[in-house]
């Protein structure tokens, strides 16, 4: 079974019109979203930190650190923008693997388009390609190599990094098999770190190392040809269990990319259905905060045992707190990472609100799901039956959430004018001269 | 147990006086031998490649690459460092663990000390505690670690490489505690890479990786404060055994550097007490190729096993032939990399001489031990018992054998007096001034 050889050769051969259209629209969905997380994420003190240790080190300027004045050599700025971009825990979700795909395979090759002409439409089938790569050799390992503590967006994400900038450097089959071994032997990132920001870290380093795979493969830097099903290889060493049948099985026939989830909110997933509610009734009935009597929220028991704290102080503490969630759902109609701030934390008038809401635990909710009613100061209530939150498979943001998304991540940090240039740019991507034109209309003036 | 935190604080307090003079003199033997073999691998394919990939990324031009004229950023100098010591597989190794410790982080300070100050005393000092923790990590998992795959070098050495970086950079305890978890976060390297440029690669990565995560924690990018200890940290997660207490006990009484060793010959330890039989009869009779009726070696039967090929054709396939590696001991008095060169291997004195070389399976011998006898053409027989090999822990290389070492790796690549200058510098290094001026005196003029 050539394992890596076979998918070394689908990315070398693949042809970029046999993408089906959905895919390709999922993909540029993907892009744009984490394009967003990454500008809006350019700010934090991870990246301040990160920036600070490692400008001093930089070759060539020729990339953006998206969000930013800073221009690094290719393979630092892949770092950088790999960090942004997770900071939030805002990006994408393969939820099969839990893998956040685009964060390691765009970092890469949106910084390597700085350096080399790559046409937008190379750039989306790279894209694909990279995706593919990464949430494959993911699901040969998942749930086991997860569960024994990888984060495994660091350590499938180097070869998807490595497999799309290989496309585009355009080695031949024997160097992406070598590019394949090169980054399976740099795969790392352990759970333990999630909490400290070694974790936005691992997307980043995956980006970084992805490039160095696939640069010293072009340089016929030799690995070895079986670097995923080896004996000693990826699958067996990083997994108690490795299904290579997961790589290879249908291979071009079926799309990852296809399967890929946004989150609305910035804050765990538990308590998205109360804030898809809360949101919703909002906007239908147009509610302001002095209105309300009391907002009631029936639950599912996770969404208590995770984010019951009653009185956050602090931005962090409010994305583990369903009642502050609820009353910024109610006050701003959003819960994006503007609404987890310091600031909006303490504001009196989400404290009071948030002070007017409970919630109990009702077994006969799954995960997905709640019940809202909010009673009004007019005597009225109001209810809302949310069956599946909005960001999940079954009922996925809209195009239209995902630009509302964006603009609430880059605002402040790039003009209006500035951020809708740069949505178009996202969604039109496949069809640019120059991909690089989105790393350069992502710098603030 | 806080493993993490208290592996730190040894770190940071330290005091160089604590280090015994058996450990300090065995800590120069290492960093002389480390250096004759990054010197000598300096123009190896390996190193071309490589230098080809990454000297375009490579920021300002602060260090050395040894052997070369090339100066790269203080990362990729010590990545290349680590790539070319490793290169002929002579450097060091730490037999309870088969870690080679000096490559990650020998090549991390050193490129080091090319950035700032660094004097001799502290350079040693760190080489001395990197290593320390690198070994010590290493027999906290050893064999389960190695055994299911890992090439622990790269996976411990990305510890030492962090820690003797942290040092010299003067981090605090915290620090300290985050740049060993931001190297656990980063440990890889994969053995199925062996026989590919691949393994050289780990050593050379990990002292890029370790200064890195030196540098991010100097800037306070936070880790887990338990990477190495917890559940879901490097321990558990990349052994099926993790013996927490192997890291901590005795830590400052015990050095692991006394007890590395050094490889005399450029091939698979299995042929060394040949080679060492036959070099001592060629000194004590002064042998000469045309005076041998035949060469007849009594060995352990891993010894044909291995290397029992008779008319090896190229220099590497000479490294598994007991027969070429008797004859070359016995014309050259040595078997460095020099004596398996491809037109030795093709030498018509050495394939005469090969050709009366006999060798048999004597199970009596150890794998350490063999019984060589040579008839001569008067009609004298004479005789050598080896009872350990030269290079063993019970019969170490002497300091003089490592110069003879030395000088064989580093000839054609410096000058003669360059060379005894740099054999004065590395012996000395714990006196310099400043350390740096052994990597200045380590490039051809």
């Amino acid at each position: 079974m050539d394992i890596t050889r076979t998918l070394a050769r689908f990315v070398v051969d693949h042809k970029a019109r046999d993408i089906p259209q959905n895919a390709r629209h999922e993909a540029a969905r993907s892009f744009l979203n984490w394009l967003g997380c990454a500008v809006g994420g350019s700010r934090h003190d991870t990246v301040e930190r990160a920036l600070a240790a490692l400008a001093p080190f930089s070759g060539p300027p020729e990339a953006t650190v998206l969000g930013r004045s800073e221009r690094l050599d290719v393979m630092h700025a892949a770092l950088m923008n790999g960090i942004t971009s997770h900071t939030f825990d805002f990006d994408d979700t393969h939820l099969k693997t839990v893998i956040h795909p685009s964060g390691p395979v765009a970092s890469a090759i949106l910084a390597l388009a700085e350096r080399q002409p790559v046409s937008g439409s190379d750039f989306l089938h790279a894209f694909i390609l990279g995706i593919e790569v990464e949430c494959r050799i993911g699901n040969s390992v998942y749930p086991e190599h997860y569960d024994v503590g990888w984060h495994i967006t660091g350590t499938t994400g180097v070869f998807g990094a490595a497999a799309a900038v290989g496309r585009l450097l355009g080695l031949s089959e024997q160097q992406m098999t070598w590019a394949l071994g090169i980054a399976a032997t740099q795969a790392s990132g352990l759970r333990e770190m999630f909490g400290t920001m070694c974790k936005p870290f691992h997307p980043g380093n995956a980006a970084r190392n992805g490039l160095l795979a696939a640069f010293l493969a072009q340089q016929n830097f030799t690995s070895s040809n079986q670097g995923i099903e080896a004996k000693r290889g990826f699958g067996n060493v990083l997994s108690t269990s490795f299904k290579p049948e997961e790589i290879t099985r249908g291979l071009g026939e079926s799309w990852e990319v296809a399967l890929n989830t946004y989150k609305p909110f910035a804050c765990g997933i538990v308590i998205h259905p109360v804030i898809d509610a809360c949101i919703q009734l909002r906007n239908e009935h147009e509610l302001k905060a002095e209105d309300i009597e009391a907002i009631e929220a029936r639950v599912h028991p996770l969404v208590l045992e995770l984010t019951g704290k009653k009185t956050p102080q602090v931005g962090l503490e409010g994305k583990f707190s369903v009642y502050h969630s609820a009353a910024v759902a109610v006050i701003y109609g959003a819960a994006g990472e503007a609404e987890y701030g310091d600031d909006v934390v303490r504001d009196p008038r989400v404290v009071a609100l948030r002070d007017r809401t409970s919630a109990s635990v009702d077994k006969a909710m799954h995960e997905d799901q709640t019940r809202v009613t909010i009673r009004l100061r007019n005597g009225k209530t109001i209810e809302k039956f949310v069956e599946h939150a909005i960001g999940s498979l079954e009922r996925p943001m809209s195009d239209a959430d995902l630009e509302a998304k964006f603009r609430g991540l880059v605002k402040g940090i790039l003009s209006d004018s500035a951020c809708e240039r740069l949505i178009r740019l996202a969604w039109d991507v496949g069809q640019l001269d120059d991909a690089a034109d989105v790393a350069r209309a992502a710098v603030p003036a």
